[in-house]
């Protein structure tokens, strides 16, 4: 066992704001185009170096003339100005307007020497030559004098400005098509672990190779808080590797983050190389998730180790490490959405650590938000995706109660609850039918998940194949049929005709979990075979070998068959189908979708009702399946 | 004259709305790279192809035995197994788990054969080759099993998701390295108007050239929204060079925009060009500012022609187009902000057409926000960084009043309101002072108009160089002095020597506008020269050739002078020696930081103050500075 760090005195998460802030991470200030300019925050004051605009101008089409000339003028008794000429923009006036005359004028062209107002063409009247004008002036109007706008030498844009399309167009007044920027910085990130791959690499799932999620994940969490990110190879788990990598990130970068590998050993070689190269100013944070997290410096760039588990990761990166991204950037520390919601239900908590509970959100049939935990494990990445936010709850709080108000900081400004929350089978028409819902969340935990869920009130929907009363108040909002049957190699080899071949045959079987609807039919035609046979169930199912095992999703077991692990899946005619595999059929299943009452009016649940009503192509397209329309 | 489009009937903003929205912006979908996917919008559906985790997969670091060993196992009497082998993360088990065995196994490597459980490495004692288990473990304990976190087949992510980094980690667990996401509509803009000059290009003023503000500050809207902008070389206002770019553009891109030119003969040309190869489908909308809208079809491209004033143009931009981007790129409509405050002033207006009132907000004594109308004519550039936000007045809404609560559209969802609101004297020095604090919005309107601001309740303070009491409740926070005279050419040609001169002599004189303390200063020291000279002080200015005019900002007069077109300016000894001109010193003046006594305690008026009592690096650094410490 390697010697293990135990991060016992874990700092307070204070500490390590400070630990972190105390670290430079701004880079040099730099000087991009003006088209490039979005975004950056200005580096230094920039004053007008030019009058906007340069020269007194028309700010209407008409009448260049002498306003003196006009006084007493009305409709009745207009003045009457001899048309000397005519100035357009973007040309230099050649003409001169003296007493009793006046020079057609374009909006933005010049005003002509002696003119000192113009009248807008339509307060006035053409006569020949001559113009009538129906209105008196004053001097000044209808112009812009020169600088009016801004003058040269005045203050236009601060340091520290950020760069929008209102402060672009100043510039572009101004002439500007340099503009000094604070930089951005520059944030390596060195992905660690013997058993990371890059994704769109092969993977050998047999020697426990897993997908790199922290890289890019991290990467874009950088660039979303203005860094700019340097993926470098993944280092394996060896000192001088690893040493020569966050070397190297740290000669290039500002700040080096460290991620991905979940394993002491890994972690133990870094802590290593940044006591060796640099130094470390904290070690373990109290928060979960994100214990060990490290905090020091590595040559001349500040460092930060994240841990390796995905959601672990981006929770201390947003927490800790973005604001600071943001504060070398210059860039304000952006406005998160806060909601209010009640607790969907209770949770318990003793662990002494500032938790950041990760929470979905969802609106019931009020309008009012419930907040419920995603806790899959710190090892899911799709509790990234199954959360809208962060509920802080501090170390000493060991209980929230359901229906007690927390605040979910939400993971961006623009908060975008689930239109419609489901929980239930996994199935492959559903899958399709949701992609006509704006926003859907549905977690496919099984049929019988759904149904405990639904009964305590927090999702919207249950997708189940259990046949009859669900045992509580649910509307039944549409239904499908799938045949379901067991899934063989293509030419069915071992020439499985039926059940009877799994009890029958050395066949090595693969169940779904027992969460899975499928699962309960197959027990249900399992126990008919039983009875058919006038055996006991329980000694008819347990020579099924694999029987009580089980897998999660509807391909799962039709893939370990297709891998070579076992002779015959638990399955659907269109998971075969799509897979190219051989099927056996064994019956025909009805899916229902049932809500809760009191959220059917809602416009996401109306709009999945509607989907499945209307959903005839996608069962047409899908082996075995056809709309129930009872 | 052109025949003018009249705009007679003007469109109500919701068919400009549906106009726009009629038009087909959506490019075609895409794939991009992972690392490239951050702020996409997914096309498709995406489906889990493979399991998450590829194996059952150890939680923590431990010894991965068999379960059923341990049940009884405690810590007075732990279960002893043998210890048969190790695995680590990434590399293949070669050992095989039997009864009364275990195998050294870290976080995330494969659970070996014959293990079912993994027990974690602190409820443990190593005793030569045998490991003390203390405690009972079920089957499954502390492993991830194949599948668990999302099996494949299984729904990961559904089409029109956002890609955040809580996405992209997702989609790296699939080991996905390329991403099916919605194409950015593709904008074109198309500046015209013979008067624009790109910034960064030579300008000719006296041809009436101004830079071109609205192709810069457009594409940067576009990028904001979620659009691809490219510009298009300006083209001049004649038919065939406008119908070339025109073209050329709509077969490149979505949406084409035209912008730029105020004049009437451009916007016909663009009008004819439309008609020939397009179709017109809207033409004025009802709207303030932004009337002169286009919307149609240029051949096969959607085509919006915005105004050409850069504050309608944005306007214009983001109320009617920028939502047409987003839906087109499949992005959200951004939570913006809004602000609720009180009308710090009384407002009219009765032209029966939709406001967009651009705003500034300014807290007040107490915190609560006060909204204030920012106009200074739709030609005007800098009104796009002077305004915080808009409040939409509805067509026949006659007048605001002061106090009248009014709810703001925020530019930003993270709405920064200036921490300190000053209006007044334009002054090298306090220019400098500004960049010491943090968001300040400075108005440089001069004396007059910042104490007549002051003693109105909108600016937090004024800067006056105007000397005495201001006639209302005031609190001085700090002054500082400045010398004051004419700013001749280098070397003084004309040998000016005094104020005297202007009066004898044959001089061209500028001064600055009347809001100007400067030109009080001036104005009391030529009284104080009719005194001695026992003349009339209105006979003595009258001889001044330029007296009644002025210019606007400090270095205005000085820069005429420079131009050629005067021969003395009025101005400051630290203005002429910046430029580098002669300096003939007529006296000093003292310029006062003065506080609305309502609104002394807020942070950025004590960081302005501050400033002030620390700037003595700035004054020395300007000729004809020193601090006032009185």
């Amino acid at each position: 066992m390697p010697d293990r760090k135990q991060f016992r005195d874990l700092a307070p998460p204070e500490r390590a704001h400070e630990a972190i802030g105390s670290l430079s991470l701004s880079p040099a200030p730099e000087t991009v185009p003006l088209e490039d300019a979005a975004g950056r925050v200005l580096a230094d004051r920039v004053d007008a170096t030019l009058d906007v605009p340069g020269f007194d101008r028309a700010s209407v089409d008409g009448y260049a003339l002498r306003a003196a000339d006009t006084f007493g003028a009305d409709e009745a008794d207009p003045a009457r100005l001899e048309l000397v000429g005519e100035v357009h923009a973007g040309t230099e006036p050649d003409v001169e307007v003296a007493e009793g005359e006046c020079a057609e004028i374009s909006t933005g062209a010049v005003v002509p020497p002696g003119a000192d107002a113009v009248v807008m063409v339509e307060r006035t009247d053409r006569d020949d030559d001559a113009v009538l004008v129906r209105t008196s002036l004053a001097p000044g109007d209808r112009i812009m004098f020169a600088g009016a706008d801004i003058a040269g030498g005045e203050r236009a844009l601060g340091p520290g400005t950020e760069l929008t399309a209102r402060e672009i167009g100043l510039l572009s007044a101004l002439g500007v098509d340099e503009v000094p920027v604070r930089g951005r910085p520059t944030v390596g990130i060195v992905s660690t672990g013997d058993e990371l791959v890059r994704p769109g690499q092969p993977l050998d799932a047999d020697r426990g190779e897993i997908y790199d999620v922290n890289s890019y994940a991290v990467a874009a969490g950088v660039r979303e808080a203005g860094g700019e990110p340097r993926l470098y190879e993944h280092a394996g788990d060896d000192y001088d590797a690893m040493e020569a990598v966050l070397r190297e990130a740290a000669a290039e970068c500002d700040l080096v983050l460290s991620s991905g590998s979940t394993s002491a050993s890994a972690v133990d070689v870094i802590y290593r190389v940044i006591e060796d190269s640099g130094e470390l100013l904290l070690h373990g944070v109290a928060v979960k998730p994100g214990k060990p997290m490290l905090v020091g410096r590595l040559a001349e760039s500040a460092y930060v180790g994240l841990p390796g588990y995905p959601v672990s990761a981006l929770t201390i990166f947003r927490t800790f490490v973005a604001p600071a991204i943001r504060e070398a950037a210059g860039l304000p520390e952006p406005r998160t959405a806060t909601v209010e919601g009640r607790m969907a239900v209770s949770e318990r908590y003793a662990e002494g650590r500032l938790r950041l509970m990760p929470v979905g959100l969802v609106a019931d049939g009020d309008g009012e938000t419930l907040v419920y935990p995603v806790d899959k494990g710190s090892g899911a990445t799709t509790s990234l995706v199954e959360a809208d936010g962060v509920v802080e709850v501090p170390a000493d709080t060991e209980r929230l109660d359901e229906g007690e108000t927390v605040t979910v900081q939400s993971f961006s400004p623009n908060v975008r609850t689930p239109t419609v929350y489901g929980v239930g089978e996994d199935d492959p028409a559903l899958s399709r039918l949701l992609d006509r819902v704006e926003r859907p969340r549905y977690l496919a935990l099984g049929s019988r998940e759904g149904l405990r869920r639904l009964r305590n009130g927090v999702p919207d929907v249950a997708v189940t194949s259990a046949p009859g009363d669900p045992g509580f108040d649910a509307d039944e909002l549409g239904a499908w049929n799938r045949e379901w049957g067991l899934v063989v190699p293509a030419g069915n080899p071992d020439g499985v005709s039926g059940l009877g071949d799994l009890v029958d045959s050395e066949l090595r079987f693969v169940n779904r979990t027992s969460n899975a609807g499928l699962r309960t039919t197959l027990g249900n035609a399992l126990a008919d075979l039983a009875a058919e046979r006038d055996v006991d169930r329980h000694d008819l199912v347990s020579a099924i070998e694999g029987f009580d095992a089980g897998v999660r999703a509807h391909e799962s077991p039709a893939r370990r068959v297709s891998a070579g692990k076992a002779d015959v899946g638990l399955g659907l005619r269109a998971t075969a189908d799509s897979l190219g595999m051989g099927f056996v059929p064994c019956g025909t299943e009805r899916v229902r979708l049932l809500g809760n009452p009191d959220r059917v009016a809602k416009p996401g649940v109306r709009a999945l009702a509607e989907a499945v009503a209307s959903g005839d192509d996608v069962f047409d397209a899908l082996a075995g399946y056809d709309a129930d329309r009872d």
